[in-house]
């Protein structure tokens, strides 16, 4: 890319609390990463936030004194044309969808979580056919421009992007950049100096080589875990032979499925005392936006980080740097699988180490794939290619089976009483399930 | 193969009540499998019915007139020594290990079942070293020899054999030639009019196509299903919606996994009424082995067929013939993956259509494996391998993973509670894992 | 397929000498295969050698006795129409083309030959075409019907139309079947007690396994080869310590790959004293048509089988005999490679043993694949790739690429002036390659 | 990698006329690569040598004031213990057995070169027997040792060493990094602007991408081609048609298999002229270790320059400061294929980019294989491989097989009568072949 006069960035659902860590990101990378033209594009029923938010970046991006301009519309197509890069942070169905996501599992004693299980496969049913629409608006106004998803189940978002649309795509989560940071600061080491390889899916990898300049770190890191996890998971506790004989440090969010009965207690548990999760993080996005609204207020603010999203915004920005520089640094991304994993599809996607090129990302191969990895990430791939079928047709018959795939659905019968009654909550937002 | 004088056959675990139909399978056959000596070799602890239900075959044999000779003895050397085919029917710890196997899990809320689950996997590390051992046996005596393995869980002891010996082996169920038996009886057309196409694993296979001379049926079986079943699950009835859409017709031991709810409650239930299945089966055989005494009996009793082994002895007569006569013909098999299943590897044992030629088996290319398949082949398999591993190397931790791995266990918290009580109760069979 | 009343067949390039064969076939093999309509259809410039061997068709149907009626048309779409079985046995460009195919490369020192090197490159890019033509008429009106390819070069010829139609089509060489033919003879034991195993491409196999009652027959054969060779095949002798390490008994076609030097002075020589092969065949066929235009004549003339293509109407009847009946025996076949031989895109045609069904072929597993085929296997089949790639596009660059790939072309220069001349010549039959 | 106090490197074959450029490699990069000790060895026929390019390093050392200390030592195992970093860069019998490499298949018409064709089979079979003998010392004595090979043909050997050693290798070659040098000269842009994708074996590759700054310049590349050369081939000129439709842009060794009967006219004429390459290097050589005596040289002398290895050190220096210092940048380098090329199996060692990570290289995906480069590549691998079993066997048979699969020579006839007389030739050095 050479963009004489600087950069155009199109941040779709812009009106999200997030959005003054990513501009945050690009005032403090500005010489790397010249941004001219910053558009924040949101939907009409976003339109508050998106003016509290937009004008805060507005009074962030005067004080740095860069020469960026920061548009707000409601016009995507608008914010599209001609973007170099073009990030997705979107709610389909917002808060409230997702308040049913979580909650409608728990009723049937089932694990309610917004990215896996029945509640990430509505999130993804109502998601994707979304982002395949702005994938044909890519398409048509900007198709050289890279489509950086952060949205949620980014996993499956990513594969629909990739095998569905033209648009050059790539899928990000901010927990691999979260375990690179808590490994550099436990063993006081540059990130550079810490070699990490990841292995599985998105919400669902192991971590099989923890190499500290040059000294591997991973028996110790399995043997006894001080923790390491997200805001968004509860921190319930590893059990110890387990974990030893795992070869690989797991995500968080693989508790779920190996101590399904514990997270299970705990989520119904914290539903009594405080309600959903959503509830929670809709209280707390609240008072994000009370503060955003201070007309004082010039920069990010510290609470922020208690929202979940840490280093998100400069995960995105290391991302686009690398693109547009050629750095060929490694980063841990949701690409096309290829021939990396030798037991997944080609187009799958996968969550995997890449040397970030000028052409794009490359995947790197894996050197250790443990044997227990791999029933698990099939299983959960399987049920994510058939929830992808199941949004671009709407069938129903395909929706079930993959909900029936899913490990965390107990049987058949539990999954036609469930699908059914989420299918109905879901209704405004499915519309290939309900034509007439 | 080319015996002027006939065949030597041994069969391991002789004293097995299925030991008629083999015989009864032996004289029908004779023409084509020209049997010249039949060993019946048992171990001490089943002596007894060695003798009484050899005595039984010897009466058999002298019926028809066939210039067969049995043979009954301890001495598994010198039943092996010079064999042409072998086949194991055997059942380390006998009926009161296996009525562990059903009860331990039942007792934690889990499946209890003698060839999947926990249950299946005791029962594998109890037979995997046992069987390497007679293959080394067979290495020495009898290199040239065919193993026909019937003994379960025939995948992983199939798979293990394949794995840690060199000696020529085939895993064998009975279930494939049920189902072709039941069809033609259904559509009153000859089984060599039918093709069914298998796929997936031992007691874990989906029949993906079914063309009844010519016509693909597939649809109306999956339609309405009339049951077809096995003796040894319960009738509990598929989900219409759920099997229309499920792509293949599902062996009757999927319910384990597709109704866990459901067939955990029928086991409760069951074992309240009855006992366990072991319990039951024992009976059944206690009965059986009171009738074959009868020295006046001279033929297999019809009583057997009530038994849950139906077609056992054809399927290996069959076998034993294509390998003999070189015939060509198509078996439902268990054997090594090779490049049939590309996303297994190539040592994996999978339960497939063969070509059966007068040098082995060749496995068949799939036409259709349906996609909901995939993630939950792989995800025993996994557990599979790993039980394999655990079985040879007496290693507590991967036997955890094992378990853990399994769909039917929900937790590690479970299988680490199961697991501790079920390798304490098989102590006596499993000395790597009780080494001082 | 369930045809009560019997059989449409249509024989494309119905006008060949070769006819006579395969309606004996027809007559011999009623009772399995019985045929209907037989269709002998031809281009206009084929309308003499069609009515001659047309009438004989009559005669020797008329003597049978049996209820097949024999229609003659230059019509393609009448012949096709609701056909079953569709066989292609056609020229394009006639003897004529052939002669300039063999001649042109000879002119340049270079091997040439029918179906292989420069000559059969340009037979491939005349024939792939024609045949995707077909192929279009079939799906219109008779889009159930298999499609038989004897159409040389049988191996692109049916990777095209694998990759570029939609039709079911299998394409058949009959040097398979001559060797068991061989070996049977040889051996004085029937082919169904014969085992081999082929692996390779059409007229570029290697013969890998050879089991006569059991007993592997490969060593012997490969050491003192009495040589079994096609009529089309000059009989240059293998080199006995060569032969004895090759691995796999080689097909005669080999030898242009392996003694290119003795080849071409055995052409250079021929073309001398007797013109090219071309030639020699038009005289053979010419003495034919003379036989068959007896009247007198009922029957196939013994000179036929003198002609070259001997048991190519006894392969077709086989494969047409298998589909019809679902014999599920094995047959050598050219079809798609799936995953047979691991180092060649799925798509492309290999020549292997299949097991024949009701719905079609199924490649069985090569069990053998020597090292050293594996190379010669891809240059050709890269050369045939780009060759199909050029027959469809008319681009010259890749055809230069195609001709340059071929393991008989010396050099770039070589086939750049070759390719040059040979397209001229070519002119009336490459549309592609000349539109204004 | 920890060293307190510096690296131990080991350089076999220390006596090289290349050692002052590996030497000025440790001293420019001694910042990044602290080398303590210097170990050059060589065999007792290389003293005179080794100790004239050994004084002349001692003296380079001292002028630049590090504290390296240079051993010379004709005892291997004592150079190789403890060794860090261990490079081969030896000629096992010398000039002479080249010059009888490249002239004997003159004689019969075939190319004559010393990395491929016949000379290049005999130098693999020359070489691999005695890196694998330095393997096993190193097994022992320095097992976490990196040996970087630049022995050549570096593929072969190589593959060798991956197969059947333990050891960690690595093999380089000088012309990716001469491509790289020569792209930087051409565009004006420095190399870590331009990223340039090599696809195939170690002088058998492709280039099939090259961005500079982003833009792709590969059809501005191969459309008119100023000539990229290295010293040791002719410059003969790609025909300008083909080169545009090649996909990539071919390695100079690509002459020897696209225009065959040029460079054999070009190598007799030369021959004529000035004897053998080998010939003319070794009076390069003598001259510059005329010049290396020289007492009053303290540096590289220019002279070096025209010898044909540039860059070698450069390649050499920076691989071991990436390994030494994780630096995780792209170098293009011979490794084990893994799943990078599809058709090639994965213990093949093949040419391509790779990240250099502390742990070693990991090989990038190709992103474009074009189908003409594939049935080369895999025609050559087929003879490397072979080559390989016949250097370890000493088998004829396989040596034969192996000189008939290489695409430069044209019949088997001839591969055995010049296969015979280089083995005579070779006798000294290939004991494998000639047991009693």
């Amino acid at each position: 890319m050479a963009h004489k006069d600087g950069l155009k960035i199109a941040v779709i659902g812009g009106g999200s609390s997030y959005t003054p860590e990513i501009v945050e990101g690009f005032i403090l990378r500005y010489e790397q990463l010249p941004v001219r033209e910053l558009w924040l594009v949101d939907i009409e029923a976003g339109k508050h936030k998106l003016e509290i938010v937009g004008e805060l970046a507005r009074r962030m991006v005067a004080k740095s004194g860069l020469p960026i301009s920061v548009h707000l519309t409601l016009d995507r197509r608008q914010a599209i044309e001609g973007a170099d890069f073009i990030s997705t942070q979107m709610r389909v169905g917002l808060m409230e969808a997702r308040k049913w996501d979580e909650h409608l599992p728990n009723l049937h004693g089932i694990i309610g979580q917004e990215t896996t299980g029945p509640g990430g496969m509505m999130k993804a049913m109502r998601t994707i056919p979304v982002l395949l629409d702005i994938a044909k608006d890519i398409e048509e106004l900007s198709p050289n421009a890279w489509l950086l998803n952060f949205t949620n189940p980014a996993g499956m978002v990513t594969e629909a992007l990739d095998r569905y649309s033209n648009v050059k795509s790539i899928g990000l989560c901010n927990a691999p950049i979260g375990l690179q940071k808590w490994l550099s600061k436990k063993y006081d080491t540059p990130a550079s100096r810490i070699y990490s390889e990841f292995v599985g899916l998105n919400h669902l990898h192991w971590v099989t080589r923890i190499e500290v300049d040059g000294v591997n770190r991973l028996p110790e890191l399995l043997d006894k875990r001080e923790e390491y996890s997200g805001k968004n998971v509860p921190a319930t506790e590893w059990d110890a032979d387990f974990l030893r004989s795992l070869g690989g440090l797991p995500s968080y969010y693989l508790k779920y499925f190996y101590m399904t009965d514990a997270m299970l207690a705990e989520q119904l548990e914290s539903l009594k005392a405080s309600g959903t999760r959503a509830e929670v993080v809709k209280r707390v996005e609240d008072e994000l936006f009370e503060l955003y609204a201070n007309p004082e207020l010039q920069e990010k603010p510290k609470q922020l980080e208690l929202r979940g999203g840490a280093y998100y915004s400069e995960a995105a920005v290391n991302l686009m740097d690398s693109l547009y520089n050629d750095r060929r640094d490694i980063q841990t991304l949701n690409v096309r699988n290829g021939r990396t994993l030798d037991f997944l599809p080609e187009d799958a996607s996968i969550e995997v180490n890449c040397v970030v090129t000028g052409q794009g990302p490359l995947a790197l191969p894996v050197t250790r794939v443990p044997e227990q990895t791999k029933g698990l990430i099939h299983a959960v791939k399987t049920y994510e290619r058939l929830t992808i079928e199941a949004a671009i047709t709407g069938d129903r018959d395909i929706a079930l089976q993959a909900m029936v795939s899913h490990p965390l659905v107990p049987s058949v019968g539990a999954a036609k009483r469930l699908l059914s009654e989420m299918l109905e909550k879901n209704k405004p937002y499915l519309p290939a399930f309900f034509k007439s």
